[in-house]
């Protein structure tokens, strides 16, 4: 990659590092990480380090009050070319967005652009290729001052952490309606990507994983009606052939894929509909044979077919197709991701040129 | 304090510190801390350290995922006695709860009080003696386990953080409605002690700052209409010679002060009453000369008297009386606190016993 020099400790983690055999989703961390620093009230530019706990004061806000926010991105190994990512200006655009909403100062396009570009290409040789695994990239930005009052941090630090990764879910997936927790307020931090909304959910995949579910969906807190979205997923449904979602608001995370299936099923000639979805219509239409097919999507997990939905103590309905149409669009996705197809919506740029990567994210 | 060793570098931490003279609230760090570790399904015992920066995987659950809670709680200096510590059992049942709402190890009876105690007589010379100041202490929860996927940790570490503190806030302040954000979800985690409900304050009290206020009044997510508390306390009214206060849900945080005042009132013959409180109501009892005061309270702040409320943009309803009975209700508590008066709740213990302390926990 042009103009990257590596520091001889980098060069040392990098010699010393193998893949393992087996690498399962976020287990294996890379020896190498990126960081840069927020102080001064500037932005000061970065650079790739070795992999190391992090130093922090425990009494940060961070660490305290959750003043953080991260990302989750991927790049891919492409045959016979520089590793891809795939719409890393979508990710730097929540990722401005959810600092904003907890007032931490966004990290420039150059920083971005440039701990992208030279941790994927330092990383290079060691993202699996099989298809569905990927480098998982997790930009994360953590308040550094240390109070017990409750206040924004004046420093910051941005880091950028990498992990080859096989696909976050591999076989379908049996979801249990919540009806108790809720993931986000109406007015509170659901549309950003905040360590709270996980912190928050964690109860409700536990009692779902003990009723026999994997993963809880979730209904807005306020009514307890309408389906929301997955933990770190969006819900997606086919219903007379039609690809419905429910329509963005400020309790639900903006998803990458679901933005992108809704593009490629359009292109496909199927209709998509993002709208309020009560949880009571989609179990009729399911009941109706009229909602035949129902997945969860999201970066990590690319798509889950979802084999079966219900309540923690009551009915289970299974669905009448799992991973038909879903398999038809996450192989779509997969083909335009890993360089198979065509990228007909320019999705994809190549992680060797910082530059280019730089402009993608002005647009923003 | 009986069976107290301090080891060689926390004797040297304490040889070599001197309290500043400007102390603030929560701005000063202790040189000395205590940590016990969750390993292994099991609680091991802890100990005193030196005041480090910590030490974590910055992609462990805490740093990424919020997957962390905390308790604010004072050791007082008594004048011919060792420092006792306020309702320590409150916050020990709190920490519990918090810890087990993100499915965290809550901490054991042992350690706590080995932790309390410890750390506060090791500190003993240095808490500050004036009326209102205090070792500020922030116990503090934290998963360790690094992991890109949405789970629990298997691994925690407790922390004892100690601040020799001024009170929090020592003036009457203003407090603006928010219309907008909101502070938690139905279902949420609003009730318990975790970061992610502070992250989500910040916006609006940054907000409410701009406004010429110095904190925001919640309101409930849901609908908007019914008062919850401040960021970090929780509200309290005159009204016609009442003392009125939000009743506990699961979106708002059940204050030890709170608890504490309720009880002072009723035994000084002030009828307390916890209930829905409509914003349009307690304005409109203010308007009326109805209700006379408003304050608000914490651990922090002890009582906060209220001059203002208002509207982000619009009216601006200042009190009738500014710290009148809530000084009444705060040198009450302060004369428990502090050791002054009688305790007849029989709240305060003194720190030196951790047997003692345990015997508290256990009730819990």
């Amino acid at each position: 990659m042009k103009g990257m020099e590596l520091t001889q400790d980098v060069i040392e983690k990098l010699e010393g590092y193998k893949l393992p055999q087996s690498l399962g989703f976020g287990r294996e961390l890379a020896p190498i990480m990126y960081r840069a620093d927020y102080k001064d009230e500037t932005w000061h530019m970065g650079q790739i380090i070795p992999f190391s706990e992090l130093r922090i004061n425990p009494a940060a806000t961070s660490v305290q009050f959750g003043q953080q926010c991260f990302e989750g991105m991927k790049a891919y190994n492409w045959a016979n070319s520089s590793p891809h990512l795939f719409r890393p200006e979508f990710n730097f655009s929540r990722f401005k967005r959810s600092a904003s909403r907890l007032c931490m100062p966004p990290v420039t396009p150059e920083i971005f652009a440039d701990a992208l570009s030279k941790l994927t290409m330092a990383l290079e040789n060691f993202i699996p290729n099989q298809s569905g695994q990927s480098l998982y990239l997790r930009p994360t930005l953590l308040g550094l001052d240390h109070t017990f009052a409750v206040q924004s941090s004046d420093t910051y630090c941005f880091i950028l952490l990498a992990s080859p990764s096989d696909a976050y879910f591999t076989k379908s997936i049996k979801v249990m309606i919540e009806r108790e927790d809720s993931r986000a307020a109406n007015g509170g931090t659901g549309s950003v990507k905040v360590g709270g909304n996980y912190a928050s959910s964690l109860r409700a995949t536990k009692r779902c994983n003990e009723a026999g579910f994997d993963q809880p969906l979730w209904l807005d807190a306020a009514t307890h009606h309408n389906i929301e979205e997955l933990s770190g997923m969006n819900f997606m449904a086919l219903i007379n052939g039609e690809l419905h979602t429910p329509e963005l608001s400020d309790t639900i995370l903006a998803g990458g894929t679901r933005s992108s299936l809704l593009q490629i099923a359009h292109r496909m000639g199927i209709k998509t509909v993002e709208r309020v979805m009560p949880i009571t219509g989609l179990l009729k239409d399911i009941e109706r044979g009229v909602c035949t097919e129902i997945f969860a999507c999201g970066t990590a997990a690319i798509i889950c077919p979802i084999q079966e939905i219900g309540e923690e103590k009551g009915a289970k309905m299974p669905l009448l197709d799992v991973n038909k149409m879903s398999l038809t669009f996450k192989e779509s996705l997969l083909d335009i991701q890993e360089g198979h197809g065509d990228d007909p919506f320019g999705w994809t740029i190549s992680a060797d040129d910082p530059d280019q990567l730089y402009s993608r994210f002005l647009c923003e």
